[in-house]
């Protein structure tokens, strides 16, 4: 479930978000969007978890892929859908990962 | 709940873990993790989520902070001990924030 991303540099997209109460068919549509980001070019993995707030980070091998998959007309939809429906709110960051260190690696 | 953070550029730090099944003090640990945290200097928020895995994003205005973090010495007996009771994994990936879109910004 922690993502298993290879040697630096590459990307991270943090997906922060607040949820509305309304259910229609949001389980259906975040499987889909994880399902479909996977098939893009460039995809290297996925964290997710919610309680009050909701926190996805994706991984990306170079901007032009994080471009590339805001751009997907499935997933442009699915925001658009997102800000009437799913979401009070929400922030997307565009990261460099610059370290990284793990349970075995950190001193 | 998600955090309000200032122009860029600034920085990130994603902690994912996955946690074992002790519980002892691991809650009273975290919040006094975050209490310590908002109390360095360069320190811009925090927001975090679990449910199978946890995830916690920290933002700060620069590297330096981030290590000064890291080097606190309540925080590194808080890793230590997380190492040997709390957590199965984890992973902690340091990020700088190069763009930045929300709910009334993105297109």
């Amino acid at each position: 479930m922690i993502a298993t991303t290879p040697n630096l540099p590459y990307y991270a997209v943090i997906f922060t978000s607040v949820r509305t109460e309304i259910d229609e068919n949001y389980e259906k549509m975040a499987e889909r969007m994880i399902e479909l980001a996977q098939l893009q070019k460039g995809f290297l993995g996925v964290e997710s978890a919610r309680n009050d707030i909701g926190i996805t980070v994706s991984y990306w091998d170079r901007l032009e892929s994080i471009s590339n998959w805001k751009h997907n007309l499935e997933h442009t939809e699915a925001r658009e859908k997102g800000r009437k429906l799913w979401y009070k709110k929400f922030t997307v960051r565009i990261c460099k990962v610059e370290r990284v260190y793990d349970f075995e690696t950190e001193l």
